[in-house]
């Protein structure tokens, strides 16, 4: 487990150096982004918020924590899928209750549980409504990262100790590492990627 | 008390889905005041952070989540009432301080309880007056929420565990209960319907 | 240590009382971050949340509630710098990272408070570097409060219990004090002076 949580603090040491050197016109979200995902990850490697062991315990300050790094995410899809003012800052104001949601699943339990788990999925079904019936050209870039970066955290949430149990937790921290290099690194190459293409 | 929550979490899912579907202008804020309170009575009814027994008890985590809706209400209330953006970020930030002193103020004792409270009820006083020396004839739709509305929480909060201890905490969730249905569901149905006859 | 944070609070109540009532075009920041300030010393005098003995105990409230001030105050800083939006939104978010980091200090030890340590350097530095390659004639009022109001934090930080028990608790609540005077009141007083005199 501390393997796992060490190769993310490296990760995203890496990611926030190169994002903080880069110059980036506009608001630089990649680099606030990656710095928010080293502070969780050195947090969880710590431990002192988690309840249970480092093996079989609840990490709910990761949600703590996509709560302040996901709203930067959505602003900037938002932004690309060139949404008004006002969806954008509903999406923001949804996807930090997305995840206020998350912590409050995985703290409790039983039909709790369930409840906040399942109150947490129709908010970012919302998000994602929002998202897939925007129509912008944009959309045929962002929708894989929604489909199988976003979409997959829950589907592990329900997997893992902080759902049903059945996968253990180092599988599941490395998964979400996936999913984090995925949906907050490489996303932003490859938005830089096109933006560069379309400029030249 | 459970049966007062539990009435709290249907009225709140209800008007939540009613208004998540109806289609709306703008800013969203009624559906994401609906499903913050929501949470919050899930979460009230759950107890995890219940200081206290149900019946006895003090439920600061009420406060907390107000710090989240209240100020999507004052900021719908500054803008029909046309005050500008900065008088506006300045009342979102001081309801959110209201809120913020009322959870302090519930869950200490003694001359910290009363400093609190009277910090909050001073920020509160701030507010009012911005409100009330706007110029906008909408104040007069607007007024009755803010002095039988949002001015009967304090009285509430006093009158409870939270404060003296006069009133069993059953009748103050009722009162709570009411007082949400009427300035987090009633005045935006009373908004909406003057907005569709001034636009008929 | 009671006198010391009486004292915080009978100040920063009269600097509220001032802000509130002095009239002020635009954002009235100041009595919003005098306000803060208020409600952060009153519940440091009440101890609640304190770990460990007045005498010895680290504060951590304090970081928690710069949090909530000191983006305010950055945002005044950036604005009169005449940074874009975004950048003085960057410097708003970085802000409260830098106190959020600097809570997760206060409250770890070992490797972990060092690192915590770190990283809040790490944004504060970029935050600071920000405002010093502004190219504003602001900037040379401007940077003493920096220069010797904000940068002088960390470096109590690290003498107080909170890093290396150099100094006593009394002695680092006295200089912190001395410091929010300067870097939260004298800060805008100053600059209320400077505009008038433009003005006239």
């Amino acid at each position: 487990m501390s393997l796992i949580l060490t190769l993310g603090i490296v990760l995203f040491s890496l990611s926030s150096l190169y994002f903080l050197i880069k110059p980036k016109a506009g608001l630089n979200s990649p680099f606030l982004v990656s710095i928010t995902t080293l502070v969780s990850y050195v947090l969880m490697l710590e431990g002192g918020f988690l309840v249970g062991s480092p093996d079989t315990g609840l990490y709910w300050t990761r949600w703590a924590f996509y709560g302040l790094s996901c709203p930067l995410l959505i602003y900037e899809i938002s932004k690309q899928l060139g949404l008004d003012n006002k969806q954008n800052f509903t999406n923001i104001f949804l996807t930090a209750m997305v995840m206020l949601t998350g912590v409050l699943s995985s703290i409790t339990s039983g039909d709790y549980k369930l409840a906040f788990f399942a109150i947490s999925c129709v908010i970012f079904c919302k998000v994602l409504y929002s998202v897939f019936t925007s129509k912008s050209d944009q959309l045929v870039r962002i929708a894989p990262y929604m489909i199988l970066g976003w979409s997959a955290f829950p589907v592990v949430f329900l997997l893992s100790f902080e759902g049903y149990g059945l996968i253990q937790n180092v599988l599941a921290a490395s998964i979400y590492l996936g999913l984090d290099l995925f949906t907050k690194i490489l996303f932003y190459f490859h938005h830089s990627a096109v933006s560069k293409t379309v400029t030249d």
